[in-house]
């Protein structure tokens, strides 16, 4: 292709075995290549960039010095591993990343044995890491042997509690361990926290020596035949008194900060550790997000995720939006709400651009709070502001939701304090893949008790959703809604307050009455026009609630249809699973219903886009017209769902 | 009673603020009435002993320095609240501790204003104060106010990630807030990990000084007309170097270690904090846990837990046990088979001796792993030794398993890695009560693709669960068991592997199966004979896997018989939801079944025995006759379950 670069070192290279020969030049050199073509490649597939092209030159020293893949390599969240896929014989792929069957855009176990332990999410790094150098103490994997386990975690992953607890047992254990911090002091969005300041003061001010490894665990360490000999072993003693303590209380062995995009210093240093180290140790590199290519070191985010894009002048090719995404619609309805109440606040953790609370931030600052990376921390401080009078809304998207789910047993529901909870990204996800998937959230949530579960069927239902929410004050509810564009509905001035644990009819039909929560309401309507093609007339209903769900209208549906069939974006558990209870707890079934629940099937669904997963995931409107065929003993020509 | 002590102090306080007269004299005479009174309670009732004898001076000082309940004190976990309790006009109630229909053995907001934020779980209490203080910042309670926030947090909880990312983000706001670290060096068991060898080196090998507040950021504090004068600040002040940097570092104030005991320390320090802290304020307080009971300081839990006692001795009144509990079944059968297989190695989270993994740690500790409180970083820990080749089963509690339930999904389930789930405490557990319900693990983990989900029916169940377990090696499993004894089965010499997916027959009968899934087992036998007796004579099977479901066993049941009734110790969205879902694709539902789903009832159940949970549950004999004769339609004479 003609844009591809020229890259006559890394054109040599198929696996990190062939770097072994390669001088310290040539690794230099090869860096070079790898920064290239990572930036070729995400111009043509989008993805994550930023993150990528400020490890190309830790990605290649690692991989010079360790021993890969019997060295194991885990990349925290795993997002800047495009170079390390490059290096790790899936260059012939790179330029399928993120796309449907193509590479994924994390580290992933089964795509290759150098993804030693697969992310998505931020801060497991170090645990498995220890997992890994644990196994190999007990000789867990006799057959091929596990050498180093390396954990490379960025400062804002590092934030995270379980960055820490992971820490605190590693520092317990004192297996041999190398945790390199990377830190740019950029997480997806600029850093906060304590743990933060506390980095930066490591080495504020201070230009960069060309090594300047340090403090007392490291003594032992000082590369010995050091190329530049006494000069730089001096200046490392001299600045042996700097930072590193916190870590060092851990247990861990502190050397830093190091220029990572020096080659020389990390080759130094990483020989020295690698040759060295006896127990935990961790490496303080600081790069810089974007590095080596202008338009993302210039872009507020780093270029931390990026379309396709022109290489020459960084242009992004953004396909047109027809409709406002609800993650804006949810934001600027929360504006306008905090507007009007001052007891409205927020909480983000670590996502105010990916939540749409950067528009809170903005306008009302001092009630929008960014904990950081720490979703466990982010639901009980919600709880506590509801406690204290507040009106917290506590925006996260669904798979994070997870990190918080003991919290939002223990403190909001337990104790019934009216957190709101903002679930973004529910449902299927698109390029982010299996471990991004919002699946679980309605099943998890609706059980639990006093909870108030809604879900948005298009952007102005968000709005009366945001406005409902807003009107619980006597419990905590939650609201879901997806990734991406609404469905370009007219929005109103304002949310209405919905009546709770009521639905509404969209269509009035006969013999088959389809229930919908969520999304998936547009593909029924698709679907029952196809249907009505057909002569079959469907009655649709949009449940809005799981919880309290609508008796009255279920009970309603059941009895004037043949059939009821409920459809939603989330795994078995959730609301079919509260409809089916309620029908047999009401008898329904003894006499006979023709009853189906379309949830998520058991499985995690690649990456692709979003309709393209829900395809697979047979939630399409050609499956709901199928089921109701289907169901209804309507005989069909073609493809029957599995 | 002849055995209530006499406090003569204690009994002129009804609420905190008759303690505002009284002299420090009279508060350190305080402090022993309140000493006195909590174990002659704990005697009477059971409970958290240790815990409560080692806070006394603490919480007397805190009451005597800080206006509660406008000022509020967050007690950590909440076992540790008698002493609070009694001073906060709960002492009429204090011998009704954990009893059924009396006080919680944790804080709770419904039981006291001066309960601001409720606890059982741990490691919640910085961001609950850092919530309140920005609350009170905002203006979110203008009727009553809002005054300090104090944290009081033990060194164990401290250990969890929860409370790191508290801490971080507290630093990072820089609110006037306290924490308490009370540091007695013990959580449940000894503590482990490197934050707690941190906090041991703040003051080994130094004797209490009698002030020895410290380091840097408490200079602007010192006590300025202090007590004894200019002696006790130079002290001080040569200790200024000494420790604390690491809370320093995210950015709190440090004063400490001080002496939990010695009351004049505690009031001069609380006092002097109290009028000049501007920012975040971590006070670091040794005590000692069951201090001044001799029989608690000498126990080696330090008295944690107790059955009722008799005070003179200390001896415990414990019910003689008919069966070996669960936990000692489980753990007995990891150790034989950790004995035959050395890749068998275990993981716990601060609970070997809940867990029965004690017995473990003795005989094979280079394979029994104590994270902390970190459950977390623990399950992501297991996971990567499945990665690397070894066989972990990670013990946890259900309630404590919703901590690192994102792990679960995205660490375990998502890569699909052989960690096996020990999930003690399954189910209600009795006088914990709703904080410590084991009630959405069934649902939490069955919709999890690839997950295996057992529950045990009885011991013998649970010895072959465990070997199950262990034979599985291509994807995770669960299996779950219940606080407490046995049924009192025979214990076979060793477990067998089951099939998986496979139920087993229990007793054939007609027209009315019921489909057991865990301990509900025995009571569905007793209600089957009660039945009999009226000339109905159901079927039972033990479903075993909730997760694959037995599809030949659930439709045979469903032909052969005119009602199906499932029953679970859980909430909705587990087994009856899986079952239900199977009865709906497979168009059981269409001809007519009677189908009802026996489960947790949509609600928080308050502390009582397990027994008389599940009678409030309705998950009794009495409620599965009931239900058997309503679902026939057969008359019944008095109840009929809600």
């Amino acid at each position: 292709m003609a844009d591809t670069p020229e890259t006559p070192i890394l054109d040599r290279i198929s696996v990190p075995a062939d770097m072994k020969s390669l001088s310290d030049r040539e690794l230099v050199a090869l860096a070079k290549d790898v920064r290239a073509e990572t930036i070729s490649a995400v111009s043509e597939t989008g993805g994550h960039l930023g993150a990528g092209l400020g490890v190309v030159e830790l990605t290649v020293a690692l991989h010079a010095v360790f021993d890969t893949p019997r060295d194991r390599i885990i990349w925290d969240v795993g997002h800047q591993c495009y170079p390390h896929k490059i290096l790790t014989g899936r260059r012939d792929r790179i330029r399928t990343l993120r796309c449907e069957g193509g590479l994924s855009g994390f580290t992933k176990r089964s795509e290759s044995p150098f993804d030693p332990f697969g992310a998505g999410h931020s801060s497991t790094s170090i645990s498995a890491a220890l997992g890994f150098a644990v196994a190999r103490d007990l000789g867990g994997a006799p057959e091929h042997g596990i050498g180093d386990a390396i954990a490379v975690i960025g400062d804002g992953s590092m934030s995270a509690g379980m960055a820490f607890e992971a820490m605190n047992n590693a520092g317990h254990l004192g297996r041999r361990l190398f945790v390199i911090l990377n830190d740019n002091e950029m997480s997806i969005a600029p850093p906060v926290g304590a743990m933060s300041s506390y980095l930066s003061r490591l080495y504020a001010g201070e230009p960069f020596q060309e090594l300047k490894a340090a403090a007392k665990g490291a003594v032992s360490l000082l590369p010995e035949p050091f190329q530049e000999g006494a000069r730089r072993a001096k200046e490392m003693v001299k600045s042996m008194t700097v930072g590193g303590t916190l870590f060092e209380e851990l247990g861990f062995s502190y050397v830093g900060p190091i220029d990572g995009h020096d080659m020389e210093s990390l080759l130094s240093i990483l020989r020295t550790v690698h040759d060295r180290a006896t127990g935990p140790m961790l490496i303080h590199v600081i790069t810089k997000k974007g590095k080596g290519y202008a338009p993302a070191e210039a872009a507020r985010d780093r270029g931390h995720a990026t379309a396709r894009f022109d290489v020459s002048s960084g242009k992004q090719h953004k396909a047109p939006s027809n409709a406002p995404s609800y993650t804006s619609v949810f934001g600027k309805t929360l504006v306008d709400l905090a507007g009007k109440d001052d007891k409205v606040c927020a909480v983000t953790a670590a996502m105010p651009d990916g939540t749409g609370l950067n528009l809170m931030a903005e306008r009302y600052p001092s009630r929008c709070f960014d904990v950081g990376i720490a979703e466990q921390h982010g639901v009980t401080f919600s709880a506590a502001l509801a406690a204290g009078g507040m009106k917290p809304f506590c925006a996260m998207y669904s798979t994070f939701l997870q990190r918080g789910y003991d919290q939002v047993v223990h403190d909001v529901a337990v104790q019934r304090l009216p957190v709101r909870f903002a679930i973004d990204r529910a449902g299927l996800v698109g390029a982010d893949g299996a471990t991004h998937a919002g699946s679980f959230d309605i099943a998890f949530l609706s059980n639990l008790p006093g909870m108030v579960v809604m879900a948005a069927a298009d952007e102005a239902e968000l709005m009366h959703m945001v406005a409902t929410a807003h009107a619980i004050n006597d419990g905590p509810c939650a609201f879901r809604y997806p990734r991406g564009e609404g469905v370009g509905v007219d929005l109103p001035e304002q949310g209405e307050v919905l009546e709770i644990g009521k639905g509404r009819m969209i269509r009035d039909g006969s013999r088959v009455a389809i229930l919908s929560f969520g999304t998936r309401l547009a593909e029924v309507e698709k679907a029952a026009e196809a249907l009505t093609a057909r002569g079959i007339s469907p009655t649709i209903a949009d449940a809005r609630f799981a919880k309290p769900l609508d008796r009255d209208l279920i009970l309603k549906l059941a009895a004037d249809h043949e059939a009821l069939i409920t459809i939603e974006e989330g795994a078995i558990g959730g609301f079919g699973s509260h409809v089916a209870q309620l029908l047999a707890d009401e008898g329904v079934f003894d006499t006979g219903l023709k009853f189906r629940s379309m949830v998520l099937p058991d499985t995690f669904i690649d990456h692709a886009s979003p309709a393209r997963m829900y395809e697979e995931a047979g939630l399409s409107a050609k499956h709901i017209e199928a089921k109701v065929l289907d169901v209804l003993g309507i005989a069909q020509i073609g493809e029957k769902r599995a």
